[in-house]
């Protein structure tokens, strides 16, 4: 949390190497710009999703652009564990905070699907890849989680990778206080959270046709689709080890 | 989840008890008209806290009253666990969302407190208790937790109960991966999540001068005040036990 007042933290779609230069355009522009108020010769960090963090110095101030000088790398490339995030879509304000919330925790992909009872299908994509991208930022981690468009639960089921384990969070299952160790030794899984009203009846058999589905209640109490979601991460993820997350890449 | 489109659930704040009638107005009197649009003989649940949950009729609509006649006792009244939680305020939006999630996990009382990063302290305790109110009617709970005004850390701390366990949330604290075993035998227990800027060596000082309190990391990576609230009671409401949650009112 004190991390943020430090310094600024950007990804970034360019190569990162010693004495390469990196333009900063656009929105990341005006935020260095007119929100942070950077200076010449101040640091700025930036990632890119594979060549590690790089404490880059402000070279130049333009009317458009800010160029940054690439100095040293600070950190080794490592990236969030292996869990993807499928989910129903909720209104603008509650996904928005899911999707948040899931990648400060650490997800690897971020997939909305349609079940039957899902009532919004309008959702964008480009949003939701801009907060998963700004969470990334935020939390320090050092690749930005893939949000892939909206899809019927069915193809995804359909097309379902061997050895993923599927964790859906079910209000009518038997609460057992345990976390299903369903985890394959890839440490793949995936976390599926229903929409407002659940899961219907034909959702439950569908996914119960996946070897890999296993069904997992939260307890006693009806927490919101968002809720579920950021409780499920924090549980899953803490139960296969924190010191799991955020693996070396190779 | 699917609890919401069944029924109408409110708290008031009269009694219950079998073949009394109650009225409904202001606020919660719009939300049944013309929210919820019901109508004469619909059916209403209602909890005050301390006499259970009861299912009422509606059998009068006026202009600006709706009564409600106490047909029968559905659940008998118990309790969220005894879990405090302690936080340095907030932007609205974060706050707003951290006390409905905590509500929704699990908390007997909400105690805003001022640490000596803290930036905002301008809250509304109205607001939080009804936002805590609307959470508690949500996620089924049967006890609306307990808003208290905001106070200094120091204060709070100066009169601490003996044999409530105090965590608190420290990015600095080593990461163990482990839950501490700290809550006493009486099941008590308080959880803190400091501000923006974490907590100043004063404030941890000050708070590891009293013998009941703990550091807990939440892991590596740096999670926001509102997410971090929801992973530790999240986990810890799942450690502590989901059977345990919910304690009967003695």
């Amino acid at each position: 949390m004190s991390f943020r007042k430090n310094r600024a933290r950007l990804f970034v779609d360019s190569p990162l190497d010693q004495g390469t230069t990196v333009e900063i355009t656009g929105q990341q522009f005006h935020y260095l710009k007119n929100v942070l108020r950077i200076r010449s010769n101040q640091s700025v960090s930036l990632f890119n999703g594979s060549e590690g963090e790089w404490k880059t110095i402000v070279t130049e101030i333009a009317t458009k652009k800010i160029v940054l000088f690439c100095e040293a790398k600070t950190r080794e490339q490592s990236n969030p564990p292996d869990f993807w995030y499928l989910f129903a879509p909720l209104k603008k304000a509650r996904l928005d905070f899911a999707v948040e919330k899931v990648t400060e925790i650490g997800v690897s992909k971020i997939i909305p699907v349609i079940t039957e009872f899902t009532q919004n299908t309008r959702i964008s994509t480009k949003r939701l890849q801009t907060i998963a991208m700004e969470a990334t930022e935020q939390c320090g981690g050092l690749k930005v989680p893939e949000v892939v468009p909206l899809c019927p639960l069915s193809e995804i089921l359909h097309e379902w990778p061997r050895g993923r384990a599927l964790i859906y969070c079910d209000e009518m299952a038997k609460c057992s206080g345990k976390i299903p160790s369903a985890v394959s030794k890839a440490g793949k899984l995936a976390i599926l959270i229903g929409p407002e009203g659940g899961f219907s009846q034909k959702d439950r058999e569908l996914i119960d046709t996946l070897d890999e589905s296993c069904r997992f209640s939260l307890g006693k109490r009806i927490l919101r689709a968002e809720t579920a979601a950021v409780a499920a991460f924090s549980l899953i993820s803490w139960y296969y080890g924190n010191s799991y997350l955020d693996q070396k890449a190779s």
